[in-house]
């Protein structure tokens, strides 16, 4: 038997209101509606909105939780790899699945600015690996926006249908036809064109800077 | 004087509901919101839900109204490029800019089988340059996707705070920290990085495929 005090019926329970609650809430929220307001986020978690406000600041405090949530997920663990660029190969990889669980928080955290802690040890340790193949930290950034951009999208693209062009009866659109005819079915659709991107932009970037991984 | 019978006081003017429209007010509702529902359009409208599905097959054909309704500022010209990858390049500029404009309907197109006529057109004309380029069919979509996959990735960028990271007092990283210093300011920092990577793309594809463009 426990020693709780019985729960009052038709009552929530009333947990500690933290950091990881309302980011877990607000994930929720904006998994379902792609948005949330602070009103919604504290009806959610079943609190006055001006609670809220002890805990984060306003909308950009949410939206950085849920950068925290998303990236909790994220494997830091390929950017030991020895070949740097199988380090950004295998992390991006990561990064594209945790996102590709999440499409709607997306636009949503490229609205504001990256503090989170996880995000920044990650892209320091890239910036880092860049640094060993010989990238100076003039092209660092540009580089690893890119690469971002590119994984971006293709996380928003493996949660797109499996199907995802179908030329309509009547129009004309043979050599796309072709190309559609010829693509792998499934996942492997949205999975092929992000290894055809990721592989094509560091080994230009291998190339270029003369350090093979 | 108009002859039109003068208009009831109080009452919104009930313009001919068509698909161009329902598009405007679906994305303004997306712009605004993040996303819609087809109550919510029916009432910005003015009309009854059940009006909208005269109209429009459910959520996805607005979705696809809102594709045709963002594509409709693409710019094809660049397509007619003598050089395949200038072509792909011009084009890329352009649809980078349309989306960038509309960040908040990108997630929700990427849900949506394309059938859009103006897409599948730029599609096809975009197939049929890279097989001028001497890439096979086989390759096509796997390289149209990921390069739609950087773009779509790049535009949501452009979309963003001028200033992307911000290192945390007390939180080291210094290799961040010093590809950060060195990045441009403003603007110049997406627009940078999506040339990086585009580049990069169309060059890697040149070099493989033995047809410069």
């Amino acid at each position: 038997m426990s020693d709780a005090p019985p729960r009052r019926a038709g009552r929530p329970s009333k947990a500690v209101l933290d950091k990881g609650r309302i980011g877990d809430a607000a994930l929720e929220l904006v998994d379902e509606t792609g948005d949330f307001t602070l009103p919604a986020l504290a009806r959610r978690l079943g609190v006055q909105a001006a609670s809220l406000y002890h805990h984060v600041d306003g909308r950009a405090g949410v939206i950085e939780l849920l950068r925290e949530q998303v990236a909790s997920a994220m494997d830091l663990g390929p950017l030991d790899d020895p070949a740097w660029d199988e380090a950004l190969l295998g992390f991006f990889r990561s990064y594209r699945d945790v996102f590709a669980a999440h499409p709607r928080v997306v636009p949503l955290l490229t609205t504001a600015t990256v503090r989170s802690a996880k995000v920044i040890e990650a892209y320091d340790r890239m910036a880092t690996r860049l640094g060993e193949a010989g990238i100076p930290p003039a092209h660092a950034m540009r580089i690893l926006t890119a690469l971002d951009n590119f994984v971006i999208g293709s996380a928003l693209d493996l949660a797109a249908p499996d199907v995802m062009w179908e030329v309509p009866e009547g129009v004309e659109a043979p050599a796309l036809a072709a190309a559609l005819a010829a693509q792998p079915t499934g996942r492997n659709r949205a999975r092929d064109a992000f290894e055809e991107g990721l592989t094509r932009l560091l080994a230009s970037l291998a190339a270029e800077f003369g350090v093979a991984g």
